[in-house]
This record gives C-alpha cells, sequence and structure tokens, in this order.
C-alpha cells in the first residue's frame, strides 16, 4: 500500500525538545542575578519567533536567540562572559549524546524490512546529520531529507523528486503542525506519535487539526501493527490506533 | 558524455567570500576602540577553525565565532550593546541581495538546455536555500543538493543515490579543495573557476593540486566551449581551457 514510508526525527526518533527546555532553564538560572520575577521563556520565544526568517532552526538559532534575549533583558547590562557562558551552552547541546526514544529501533528497523523509509527533519544540516550518525540508525533510510520548513509545498516538491504518488505515502511524527497536516493536505497519509512536549512554535489549534484524517497512536511501538493493517484491511488484529477525522 | 553537471554555488554562481571580507572588515572597525594593533582576522579564522566541527559554514556560524573573539579579544570588555551590533551584521548580511557573477545565467542556461544540471553546495541550508531563490537560477537544477562538507565521501554517495558512474560526471566550482579534488579523486572529471579570492580554509597546496588532472578556464564564459569539446574531441574549435596535470 505504501510506496514510501518517511519519519520525522526530532522527538519522534530521538529526544530533542527536552534538550532546548533544559537548556532554556539553565539561561534563566544563568540571568537570575539580573532579572526579577521576568518571564525569560515567553521573551525567548518572541525573540526565536521574530528570528526565524533569518535563522531558521536548529541549536545555532536558538543560541542567537538566546544571546539577543540575554542583551535585551538586562538592558545591555549582561556580562560578555554570561554571553560566552550562552555559547558554551550550545557546544553542549551539540555533544549531548543522541538519545533514542524507547522502541524506535526495533519500530525502525521491523518497518524497514518491509518498506522504503524516508528521514525528513526540518532544522540544521550540521544539528541533524550529526544526530542521525549518533543514533546507529542512518542505514534504515533509504532518503535522507533535511528541509528547511515542513509545508505542503516541501512535501509536494520531495513526492515529485521521488517520483512518489501522495496516495502512496505515510508520515509519522510529533508535530501536527509539520509533519500530519500538511501530508493530509496533500492527499497524503500520516500518523500522529504525541511527544510529552510540544515547542510552543509546533502547536495547533485542535479545531483545525480535528479537520483532518490521520491516525494517532500513544507509542511509536504501534507503529509495524497500524501500516500492516492499513495494507491489509481484512487482517485486522486489533486496533491500535485512533482515526482522528472531523465528525 | 556527461550524465549529470554540477556547480558549486558560493563564488561560482554568485559573490560570497566578499561579503564576509567586508563583515569582518565590519567587525575589526567595531573593535578597533578596545584594541591596539591586535590582528582581528588572524584571531577570527582561528576561531572559525575551532568551531567549523560544532557549527559547521554559513552565517550563523560565522556570527558564533565572531562573538567569541570579540570577548576573547576585548578580555571580555567588549560592550553587549556591540555584541547586539554583530548579530545585526549577520542581519545585513542574510538581507544582502544575491548577485550573480558576470556570465552565470547565460552560461547556466545554455549548459542546463543540454544536460543534467545540480547544485551542490556546503553550508548552511537556510542561507543557500535563500541565495538559490533569490538567484532566479533554482529552475535550471534538476537537483539541489546542500551538504555539511565536501569531501570523496559526499561525491561517492551523491553519485550513488542519483546512479551516476562518476567518469560520467562533472564538477565545476572554485574551490579547489571542495569541487576539484575530491571528484577527481573519486573519478570524476572537474572544472575550476577561480574566484578573485578565496577562503583561507578552501586553500590547498599547489604541489597537491598539480598532482590531479583537472580543467581551468578563466572565466565560467568559457565553460560551454569546454564541455563541447570534451563532449566532441574532434571537432575542438579552440582550447579555451588549461589541462592541469601532474608533469
Amino acid at each position: 500500500m505504501f510506496d514510501l514510508i518517511a519519519f520525522d526525527a526530532d522527538d519522534t526518533l530521538w529526544h530533542n525538545e527536552s534538550l532546548y527546555t533544559a537548556t532554556q532553564q539553565k539561561l534563566e538560572q544563568l540571568l537570575a542575578p539580573y532579572l526579577d520575577g521576568v518571564d525569560v521563556a515567553a521573551r525567548l520565544y518572541a525573540t526565536e519567533t521574530r528570528n526565524i526568517p533569518y535563522f531558521g532552526y536548529g541549536i545555532k538559532s536558538f543560541t542567537l536567540s538566546m544571546i539577543e534575549t540575554a542583551i535585551a533583558l538586562t538592558d545591555g547590562r549582561v556580562a560578555s562572559a554570561d554571553i560566552q557562558q550562552i555559547i558554551a551552552f550550545a557546544k553542549a547541546m551539540i555533544d549531548t549524546p543522541t538519545q533514542l526514544l524507547e522502541g524506535v529501533k526495533e519500530v525502525v528497523a521491523q518497518v524497514a524490512a518491509s518498506h522504503t523509509l524516508m528521514l525528513i527533519t526540518k532544522g540544521d544540516l550540521l544539528d541533524q546529520q550529526r544526530k542521525l550518525e549518533r543514533s546507529g540508525l542512518a542505514d534504515y533510510f533509504a532518503h535522507i531529507e533535511i528541509v528547511a520548513e515542513k509545508t505542503e509545498e516541501t512535501y509536494r516538491a520531495l513526492l515529485a523528486h521521488y517520483k512518489v504518488d501522495a496516495a502512496r505515502f505515510l508520515m509519522v511524527g510529533n508535530s501536527l503542525k509539520s509533519d500530519v497536516l500538511p501530508v493530509v493536505a496533500i492527499g497524503g497519509q500520516a500518523v500522529h506519535v504525541p511527544y510529552h512536549t510540544t515547542w510552543q512554535h509546533e502547536r495547533v489549534d485542535p479545531a483545525v487539526a480535528q479537520q483532518s484524517h490521520y491516525f494517532e497512536v500513544a507509542h511509536i511501538s504501534e507503529l509495524p501493527a497500524l501500516v500492516a493493517t492499513l495494507q491489509n484491511p481484512k487482517s485486522k488484529i486489533g486496533r491500535p490506533y485512533e482515526l482522528v477525522t472531523l465528525v
């Protein structure tokens, strides 16, 4: 049934958002001596959002936004040693080992045995390549695509490039905004595997999500059964997923 | 004769290094009040080199290295307003229009009429996509590949992915280190089109370069004639290129 099954990477195959959250907490501690009851997280998010068109996603972009936020929130009083410390936070993020989510290795191996797999991730090229190399999963993916944004246009262009019919394409990921809704919009199928936390930028209005047909599993370990069921509906041996659909 | 002709982008199709050089001069002016006769360029280059394994290539990486250099060279005395200014330099670089090298548009259109073209560029994904979009050249390239490094392994993997025999592959670029030597090493052909300035990191020992067989043209406008000659050696109507080879 599927000519191509694609996986998102960050927070679908390996932990990512939790590393950003932990680093944000380090920034809050660093700036605490300068500030009094300021919402660092909100200001950082505003800076990140403003900077995405310039700097895109990934650790370097996040770091430049942390530096800008530190300067702005302290009215320029932040010591340059603390700015150097923020750059050290970035290098520590980069040095953090890739930590696979539970069950990922087995699921990817199992699905790869019967399907051509692609990795589609957005963000920084070097960040993502490094994580993939360290993950031990690279050999399971026939194609690796690192893209600047995951829009309908991105998916349309990828499917055209690989000559895959949207109806025979399945995307698996944790972000409704990036992995599910644009794929469904162009006629593909998608499986939502929620991660315990979602970056504010990736959140979507539940009402919007409910206007789409996609599958939702509680854990990635349920993916092989879902794929098997979709390929052979008669042999349905349970229903480990939920079909989210407009009532 | 060629199944695939690939072009480097920065300093082959459009100006790039000159923008970095101009920004480095802005950094030197910014730091001048703090310093006395310090070689900012040399210290910046040392920082960039140390940071490449962490941050890779591109404007964000360059910016983080400028910030680190400013802090280190001033022993932490640099004002945070000046660090904010360095981030403003980065945004100005990003906002700079893509300026094609002379003759590029015509040459790319001409070669694209008879060959499948690929763009292979290293650096930051977003930087490169933005420059390509603004260049007006995107439609001439069947394939766009933005890679973290241009090594023999990179080229070998790309040719395997696109099922192209190395002997039927021609790479065109300004960097001996990234565009010419690794391609020749894996059995491909390469054309060197020197740019008026080469980033120190991309320079190679002339003795090493001379152990390879590649073509060199003084200007990209000579490329179509070179390709035509290589395809049909008998109809050679001049020799607009130099074959660089070990004596």
